[in-house]
């Protein structure tokens, strides 16, 4: 039988995944809003950040809460400020989905997205919404293997976001300024929040293993 | 006379100041390549960054040891897990005049920032360089009038970031699409160092009076 203390650690990871879904789901929709040019998307995409933001707090609260009463000493204490930081890196997700949804809602009804740039950008809006999802099943299951994943995802994300920008620059791109603005911006967000799943996956791989991927992976 | 505790504490607030100290002079330097097309000011830039790294993993490892061994409660737990967000901050920041130091040496001996770009950009880095002096100025002294300060120059980032995009996008605009990609990330970069700012003013306020600067406003 588990007490109320260990009770309210696993509220904590629950809330965690729970953050995950909402951002995977944001993501999708905030992907799909983008290619189809698609204003009720990206509408639903930024009322429902609301949520996420809702959770961020209540974990917050918990975690000082959990401080304050219990005094968790070493992997406890650990595991309650790395539930702090890795909400704090799912909140800021939760904001990429909404800004990618917000400049699907300024070009519309244009789409910010010319059909020479769809597939890559689809891409990068899988990779993103795997790599959350991922990241949500490596904070329910602690499974150390799926965590070192992501840094491959996140590599695969680097080159769709190279290629984004050697199809901007080439001289046959005929789009003109406006949409190389709208998709500088958009490749951004969609990198920055590969990198926050990275670092939220590598926080439970730190919490499980206590290593970093790179030196497990550096390690003979 | 102080206790070894409250000692450790005060050097929590002195490496952050430091740590402000150094980003603040990263980020006149990343402003300055920019504009001068500075290839050693870049490299300096870059190279110096890992002394903001190395702050961030000492403020780490002191806040782990004040809490396990002192078990601060109430509000020394406050500013010690804010220290650590802080940290977090400025060591985000200190990213982001890489970013801006990287922009400049991916277009050297060309300059990034074509002449009707200039003023722009200049008021842009000089804010960023105000925001973060003020930051240090507030984690040091805990004057929550200058923290909120911080409010309004963000605003007049967020103006001057607008101003950026009107001239990107403006009919007259004869640099075509390359230079509109560099403008276009490094006024981000710009932009989001002013948030980190902001946030790290808000969290001395918060930490001084309990309420978020808003609050303060809103309250009659």
């Amino acid at each position: 039988m588990r007490d109320a203390y260990h009770d309210e650690l696993d509220s904590l990871s629950d809330k965690l995944v729970e953050m995950t879904r909402l951002v995977r789901s944001a993501m999708a929709r905030a992907t799909t809003a983008l290619l189809d040019a698609d204003l009720r998307l990206s509408e639903e995409v930024i009322s429902a950040d609301e949520q996420v933001n809702k959770l961020e707090t209540e974990i917050e609260e918990t975690v000082f809460e959990l401080m304050a009463r219990q005094q968790p000493v070493a992997g406890d204490l650990r595991t309650v400020i790395t539930a702090l930081r890795m909400s704090g890196d799912l909140e800021r997700m939760g904001d990429l989905a909404v800004h990618i949804a917000k400049t699907a809602r300024r070009r519309h009804p244009e789409t910010a997205v010319p059909p020479e740039l769809q597939a890559t950008v689809l891409e990068m809006g899988q990779i993103a919404e795997r790599m959350i999802a991922k990241a949500g099943s490596v904070i329910a299951s602690k499974d150390v293997d799926l965590g070192m994943e992501l840094d491959a995802d996140d590599d695969q994300m680097d080159r769709l976001h190279r290629r984004l920008f050697d199809i901007l620059l080439s001289p046959k791109w005929k789009h003109g300024v406006e949409p190389a603005v709208d998709i500088t911006l958009a490749g951004r967000y969609f990198e920055r929040f590969a990198d926050h799943a990275v670092h939220v996956a590598e926080n439970v791989v730190y919490l499980a293993t206590g290593q970093r991927p790179q030196e497990i992976i550096d390690t003979p």
